[in-house]
């Protein structure tokens, strides 16, 4: 990327470019939704003050994406396999934004988690590591244009949905138990719903590399239960 | 509408149509979100069960107004003010759709309620109404290219977020006071969480807004305490 803007670039290495800073932008939201995990559930403060710490530099991958985009449209007039591949740049930057997004949420919020007593963490670190290899397969979709990749994460998100039900049963139980629990509680709550909503956006990675490789768009009804919103 | 797809248009009427395409999308999520603030505020039944039915007319519109963005896009090589306006539209959906998704989970949640008992709901009304405002006024200054309406949009967020802490402390209390408050309090959290997140998707649209009119952006440093999280 210490290539000036200003050199004259092939159409080719635009779009290479696009790639790569779209590539870039989806590393560092994986890290962030990685460090925010290790920061809940293994209670690590240097993982959470990393991850907020990231989101100046990927709105700035947004915004160059974005500009990068705008400029490809305007002066090369990009069609079929290219003109969808940009489109679907200028959504995924917002879904990437937004996951790197709530990963800082859930980092914050681990720093102000006090101890955690009796309550068990396994439901959200497994809840957790699925999101982060869901997330990370999305990303390898998207870099290497694969189309059953993509499918293989849009089918996997009910996965996540279940894990989250889970989640708030037995949250709710620890806070009727004893209402000392309520504040750790609410906190793991919401951490659990920020994780369901990377895994939202994560499908919406997957569906937009599935239409800019193929043409075509997945069923509009996805495979998960976060549309019925089963146990909240 | 009743318009065929088929018929040959003039570029000038199909830049019209995205506009009008955006402009129903917007109506709905807006008419969405007045239904899930009614249905928790009012215990309205009929609109809570009245939101999540727009579900697949949004999507549709979202489709629609996406599939027409592209082939404008293919077909008319649009410059300037008429590419920014399609890239933003392209984005916007993204967050109406979110939007129409939240006041839907709103009204699922709404529901589920039973007796607020000694909850007060003045909160949630003021925060609902204030939300419903902003984003009402958003679509207006998407529909009418209004610079200045945008910008005062993006600056009432803000008091969206005070509202949300407020909120979020409230809660808490009634919690900690009684436990057979938590499961309508968990729910009227994420109520309450809902509505500030269709605030900062107000907040963004208006930020497109602005974008697509003046070709300039708002700072990156938005006034809104949703970045920081405080309370929460």
């Amino acid at each position: 990327m210490t290539e000036s803007t200003h050199t004259v670039k092939s159409y080719e290495q635009e779009l290479e470019h696009l790639g790569s800073l779209m590539a870039r932008m989806g590393g560092l939201v994986e890290r962030q939704t990685a460090q925010a995990v290790k920061a809940v559930v293994d209670g690590d403060e240097e993982a959470a003050l990393e991850a907020p710490e990231l989101d100046p530099e990927v709105d700035e991958l947004e915004r160059e994406a974005e500009a990068l985009a705008i400029r490809i449209l305007a002066l090369r007039s990009p069609m079929a396999v290219d003109l969808r591949t940009i489109v679907a740049a200028l959504k995924i930057t917002g879904d990437l934004e937004r996951i790197g997004d709530y990963a800082s949420s859930i980092a914050r919020r681990a720093m102000k988690l006090e101890s955690e007593g009796n309550i068990s963490l396994v439901g959200l670190r497994n809840m957790g590591h699925l999101v982060q290899n869901n997330l990370r397969r999305a990303i390898d979709a998207l870099t290497t244009k694969d189309r059953d990749g993509a499918v293989a994460v849009w089918q996997s998100d009910t996965a996540v949905d279940e894990l989250y039900t889970a989640m708030f049963r037995e949250l709710m139980t620890y806070m009727m138990e004893d209402p000392r629990n309520i504040g750790t509680c609410i906190h793991l709550l919401f951490v659990a719903k920020n994780l369901e909503r990377i895994g939202d956006h994560t499908t919406n990675i997957a569906e937009r590399v599935y239409y800019a490789v193929t043409g075509e768009m997945l069923p509009a009804v996805r495979p998960r239960g976060g549309r019925s919103y089963p146990a909240s």
